[in-house]
């Protein structure tokens, strides 16, 4: 009785509660470049790498990942895989994407599967069916998905509705990290930037979703690396979980994305992918050198936990 | 020698000179619903096919897409995969959808892989990579790709440069056929709605990339079910090649997609998916009944090609 009414639970709150389980807002974003992979995982240099058989690539970047996750399963509660990275080696690339998957829910991991999708009615039924919800009622077994909102309500409401109904969630992207995203982003149209009818249209969804801590089971995306757009966007999202990309290797540190936090240190988790996961190229790491790769991972994960914790209000998730 | 040389015609050149060979504009979209697919391919009902199990869905996704394209292989210029309806069948999909390219491209048929991704930087890059170009390029062999605007313009060269690279296509999402679509397209920002901002950078990139032809590598996304703004976006991208959805179940007629053509009949693709892959559901050919579907589809294919001749300016393609 108990799996099943556990399986009844919002994936905000268990969001929620996986945050403050492991007392922090920390994302890991699996993102397995392979130009980036370290060489006793993957031999040759960078673009020669492309040449070997994609079959031989995909079993490096599977070893890959599992290490990074043997890693980081106890320390986060939450990890984002980057489609592209196993969509780009074919069918054995997703494959292992699948497996990789399950591997992190055996930590007891929630999942994000990253592939900012958006389409029409029963095809973005189709996406939402196949990657929401744990194997085998969903093929990829994510706990949420990434959406971009070009295509308006009716390619959302799908992933929404398949979402709620099977305790899952979805972050719509809003104001993306990039430095280009303004260029539509940024337009001003009824005298706010298109970025804010985005968010407007979040925030219902939000409020519609709400669960028991306050949030709701759609989020949105919000860059780091646009400071005041952050916070001003935490003002007029209050019931809006933010998935904040940027941090690390894009530029934004702990101290810019403190305002996407609520007073309580709830209401964002910060992504770091290639900080993380290619800590052994980083300077601060080189004493681990390139077959110590994990250990670069576990301090580099560290240090990320300690800057959340000391910069921002998630702080105050570890003090009560 | 002459194979070399071949390769290096731009994907644009490619596309107006199969349009020609083939004599029409029509696409066919292969979107293999599993509520739809024939009970000769598939036994149950709708809903009670998810209970199969994901290997014996995916064969008969194979076996029924397979068979569309031996019935179009020789009657259509280009096919586009909508990648929604193997990603949901998990990595047994996503390995049908490559043999299915594989099979196409046997028949001489462009290939547009259509998941509307869009993404930062690297990860746009990784995307383009793994779509764009023949196998072994590229891992999933696509001429073209499809992809969404909201992450701006960093997120979409990557994509361009890489078609540009590999004699690959872009369609950008300009106007989108759904119902829903206005929510943000139709926003009016500087005096013009959004989706005109899209255009007016879409067309930018289309003169850059430029073929013999007269239109771009890049083209876009404009959606048969809003007559106007097809019209109105035939104007303002002159050297744009569109790829116009909604034609038939989602409503769209020839008559509706005419202004998508130049005078002589070039500058557009139109598609059709479940108007002809379930077209043996349709009351007009429900004489071959649900086992010979291969010939509904073939009837329904004349109808289209005989269709987009009469009422549009497609039919001077075979007058010449």
């Amino acid at each position: 009785m108990m799996p099943a009414a556990e399986t009844k639970i919002r994936f905000i709150d268990r969001l929620e509660q996986a945050v403050r389980r492991r007392g922090t807002p920390a994302l890991v974003g699996i993102d397995p470049h392979l130009d980036l992979l370290p060489p006793n995982i993957l031999p040759a240099e960078g673009p020669q790498r492309r040449l070997l058989p994609r079959q031989r690539l995909a079993v490096a970047v599977r070893e890959f990942c599992a290490g990074v996750l043997d890693v980081i399963g106890s320390m986060v509660p939450i990890v984002k895989f980057q489609m592209a990275f196993f969509e780009q080696l074919g069918p054995e690339g997703m494959s292992a994407l699948a497996e990789l998957v399950g591997h992190a829910r055996r930590y007891g991991l929630l999942v994000i599967l990253d592939g900012k999708r958006g389409d029409i009615g029963s095809t973005a039924v189709a996406y939402a069916e196949g990657m929401l919800g744990p194997a085998p009622v969903s093929s990829w077994g994510g706990d949420a998905v990434t959406v971009s909102p070009y295509l308006g309500e009716d390619s959302l409401q799908p992933f929404i509705e398949t979402a709620v109904a099977r305790q899952g969630g979805v972050f719509v992207l809003v104001k993306t990290s990039n430095p280009g995203s303004g260029l539509f982003q940024d337009l001003i149209a009824e005298g706010m930037p298109l970025y804010r009818h985005v968010a407007a249209w979040v925030e219902q969804q939000a409020v519609r979703t709400k669960g028991r801590c306050g949030y709701g089971d759609v989020g949105g995306v919000v860059g780091a690396t646009f400071h005041e757009q952050l916070a001003e966007l935490r003002q007029v999202m209050p019931h809006t979980w933010f998935l904040v990309p940027g941090y690390g290797t894009q530029g934004g540190t702990a101290r810019d994305v403190a305002p996407a936090f609520d007073p309580t240190g709830l209401g964002a988790i910060v992504n770091n992918s290639r900080g993380i996961l290619f800590a052994y190229r980083r300077r601060e790491f080189e004493r681990f050198g390139p077959t110590r790769w994990q250990e670069a991972i576990e301090a580099a994960t560290r240090e990320m936990i300690d800057q959340l914790r000391t910069d921002t209000p998630a702080g105050r998730l570890t003090s009560r």
